[in-house]
């Protein structure tokens, strides 16, 4: 037997048992005639005690070549500590050893096994099983095993069914590049990896299934941005005979649920905003809204006053950051250098200071009186002390530096309190979205998404205009959930895969299985998918996902532990009828 | 709204209420002046009443033309029934509709959804979403879901933390052929789909993880047989500081708990076996021990009587076969020719019957006296009006036949209950199997799994006598489960590979990951994994798993229903860097 108890669970109570640990060593104190070892384990740390006086002479010398990370098996006794730690569940006691088993040794790890470790990126990934031991990434993996199952526990109780769909599915050019799988018993075709499952999950509504949840990975062949991977998980949900309040209800109650029970926190109802409301007041569709500096469109109150980098503008719209009218001329320049960098690529910055004494100081005091300054106040409700800043340009380029901006200053004012939580929904999203370069129209979301009813007849003479009836869940400026009543009516799936370009025939041979379906009865269904990996990092209070995904991939989308993808045998190669053509491109 | 309740919860208590259905028309019976039609969901079904006199004309009027599987929305009054139905959990009300709404029309199914359907394998599979509204299927799929949250539940209970471990990893040549993916972003480079999580769920174990758990999907690549899928799931487990009593004790829990929760059944401690005893008593390393008719070797008693196709082979074993001495000769022959089939292979079949007189007549009097079979009668310990079989040969190949034989007449005799669950634990596997063909031994388990320690000196000298501290869980006469005690030290490890033929290099390139961790106080551990799909299909009681996967595949790999695997955009093949050389073939 390795252990009678775990590190985590000795107290003042077990006083005088004979107990069995197993577990690594943390550190070793060495004081000659007495040496202490921090014994961890998964559930905490125990201190071991080796006194030169009362451990046995053998157990004592061999206690002197125990290293770091050392696996090792004792026998003691509990008894009280000298001086307690108060910091430590075991604090109170430590365990007096009389048997040792070393059970493996350890080389000196490449990194230290400490919160705050002395490890880069890279060694820690390439060491990921040593990186794990570390409480800090471990206890993240053990954070969202409990989140996944809050969210199974609270779905199953309402009715939602676990089904299984599967990963060797059918490519589809539409949307983002599949990850395929040659099919050595069907030469030259392939099976390809689910994007998500989103049309499975709506046959098993077809199906009567009624409430189909699952938590799922999926797959996408993308060049990575920062904080994306190949592979990510998904909570996939579907719902029949519902509207889009039947859907927001359900699944507000699963974030209220997982805010409640994993954070302790009972938020208001969510706020609603619509996507139009959205980009205008935030020029973003999925807002922090943890703080404000809400956007305030000024074209009415800056043009047509002589300064003419306002006047041939589209849009001329600024935010209120408060109490930053004290911020120095340098520190303002900085803000200006900021936004001309050419990640954001604005032209500059207005800026006006709003002084506690009711004056106004800006950038522009050439152009604009102190009456044109307090007017723009005004309509940014800035109040005194507050710094409005303003953008001017395209409508669309100017919203999203703007909202740059405003993130940039709520984390320099440190507005975005990880420990806050502020959930909203953005719904009414437009259907379509016009791809200038492919000179066609894209679906804002997928190609199953159904356009508001009363907007049909638009989709003819005005299919840019039609809102869908297509929802983002947003929590701290982070989509964490995206969903759509689909369309379930044959002749408008048809239509709408015309709108987006699809031959008839290349709708048939892509989603033919699906329009067969919905021949047979198909009823009213929606749905919504949460990525999990985003939602479990920003309710563990963190902006990166790759900590709490044991194996991550790196930004080439390797697995340097593993060191995969790698090269196959040319016997495999050749059982996939399959021949690599890397070398003969030029 | 679409609706108030579902189509199984109406109840006397409901009379006189105005209540919303949404679901698919069953069946309609059509009177004339009044129309029955049964409304379903997938949680019951529902009657509905068009009456001429009491439903509003345009109604009534509508309600001729609902076809079968249409979906509708009915408005209503819950009212009693004249003729009552016991047999429906809603047999007691019907609803008088008022209002009918059309949500979408069905042509007829290409089969009738009944849990008795008329449709073939082939049918039911293309259109697998008009076959999961069948009730039959239908409630496979929720089975699975209780089963799967069962074992979550379990094991989350116990502590065990569920990790994501990567589905893009790196081929193994060893084992089973893998599934692989074509990276595009490392040209010329492959990831392979995991057969299972093994190395990842080790390194876990060497990240102090403590205890793990995944319902996973894994991949194999295999030429299928029946009743076997390309893609399956697992319900893979990894303890620390464990022995292999830890591991039995633990998941004969969970299996306990799962007999206990679903079936509502309380087995009794599992009996455990040897491999060897096994292969002894039943021919079989997973045997159904529902019902007796075990082994016993009969060549102390049958051989030197001159009986000459007996005596030159080097086993003859027999079963008694209960109450099965008034077979007729017909019965008999059949057996015979049962035993000889191609499939089974046997020359011949020898049988003794143990009259309920007390005396014998055997298909080989000429050979042996009354005192002879007397004495086969005791060794298998045959009553009077049993039958006694016997096969000989070479003893693995007899074996076979004879377990085949048994499964066999179990089957005929009625002994295979499917509402009866007898577990086993089948303990002390080989560690190797030698591969003539190959010339080489493979590792009866897996590559990492541990010798038994007390033999770890005949790995030089005998490798093929040393068993390992490997375990199957047998249920029913199916390996449901099966795992083992891992190699945690590095220079076995290594030495494993070596005797597998692995060479130095080839060791490194595949397992170097895991050897180095090993390097890094790799703790003792061990796990098991049971196979989700087939567990789940015996607690249901049924033999064939594909009802229980919601999008099974055929036996060519194949999705029917989606059409995959499918040929793939040329675009797609050269953003590869792949050419397809199938063509080049003869």
């Amino acid at each position: 037997m390795y252990r009678t108890h775990h590190c985590g669970e000795l107290s003042i109570e077990h006083l005088k048992s004979t107990v069995t640990l197993s577990g690594w060593v943390q550190k070793n104190r060495n004081k000659g005639f007495i040496i202490w070892t921090d014994l961890r384990d998964r559930y905490g740390i125990t201190q071991l005690i080796f006194d030169e006086k009362r451990t046995p002479k053998a157990v004592f010398e061999k206690a002197q070549s125990l290293g770091r990370e050392f696996v090792i098996k004792v026998k003691g006794t509990v008894i009280e500590r000298e001086s307690k730690n108060p910091n430590l569940a075991t604090g109170d006691i430590e365990v007096l050893v009389e048997e040792l088993t070393v059970l493996n040794q350890a080389k000196t790890p490449p990194f230290t096994i400490e919160d705050d470790t002395d490890g880069g990126e890279e060694l820690r990934m390439q060491y990921r099983y040593l990186d794990i031991r570390r409480n800090t990434v471990k206890e993240k993996l053990i954070f969202r095993s409990r989140v996944s199952m809050a969210v199974r526990n609270y779905l199953t109780q309402d009715g939602f069914i676990d089904v299984e769909t599967p990963y060797l599915i059918k490519s589809t050019p539409e949307g983002a590049r599949d990850f395929v799988v040659p099919s050595r018993m069907n030469e030259g075709q392939f099976y390809a990896l689910p994007q998500s499952p989103q049309t499975f999950k709506q046959l098993l509504m077809v199906g009567g299934m009624d409430k189909y949840f699952q938590i799922v990975r999926c797959f996408r062949d993308e060049d990575l941005r920062a904080d994306r991977q190949p592979e990510f998980t998904q909570i996939d949900c579907e719902m029949t005979f519902v509207e889009q309040e039947d859907i927001l209800n359900q699944f507000e109650g699963l974030t209220q649920h997982l805010l409640n029970s994993i954070k302790g926190i009972k938020p208001k109802p969510f706020p609603r905003i619509s996507y139009d409301q959205a980009m205008k007041t935030y020029g973003n569709d999925k807002p922090d809204i943890r703080f404000g500096m809400t956007f305030n469109e000024l074209n009415n109150v800056a043009q047509g006053k002589g300064f003419g980098v306002f006047d041939s503008q589209e849009l001329v719209v600024g935010i209120a950051v408060p109490e930053a009218a004290k911020m120095s001329r340098k520190e303002i320049d900085a803000l200006i250098d900021w936004v001309k960098r050419p990640q954001i690529g604005a032209k500059g910055l207005v800026w006006v200071k709003c002084n506690v004494d009711g004056s106004y100081k800006s950038s522009v005091d050439k152009f604009f009186t102190e009456k044109d300054l307090s007017a723009w106040a005004s309509c940014c409700s800035a109040m005194p002390g507050d710094l409005i800043l303003v953008l001017s340009g395209e409508t669309q380029t100017t919203r999203t530096q703007l909202s740059a901006l405003r993130m940039e200053l709520a984390e320099r004012l440190g507005l975005r309190n990880p420990e806050e939580f502020s959930p909203l929904w953005v719904i009414d999203f437009p259907l379509l979205e016009w791809d200038e370069e492919g000179n066609r129209y894209h679906a804002m979301h997928h190609p199953f998404t159904a356009p508001k009813p009363e907007q049909l007849n638009l989709l003819k003479t005005d299919p840019g205009s039609v809102k869908a009836n297509a929802y983002d869940l947003v929590l701290n400026g982070n989509e964490i959930g995206g969903g759509s009543i689909r369309i379930h009516d044959q002749l408008l799936q048809s239509q709408m895969f015309d709108l987006l370009g699809f031959s008839k025939e290349e709708a048939q041979a892509q989603f033919g299985f699906l329009m067969d379906a919905f021949q047979f009865g198909a009823p009213p269904h929606g749905g919504i998918a949460f990525g999990l990996d985003r939602l479990v990092a920003i309710l563990g209070g963190e902006e990166t996902i790759r900590d709490f995904i044991a194996f991550p991939k790196n930004n080439s989308g390797r697995d340097i532990m593993i060191d995969a993808p790698a090269e196959l045998d040319a016997s495999q190669l050749k059982e996939l009828a399959l021949q690599s053509i890397a070398t003969e491109k030029e």
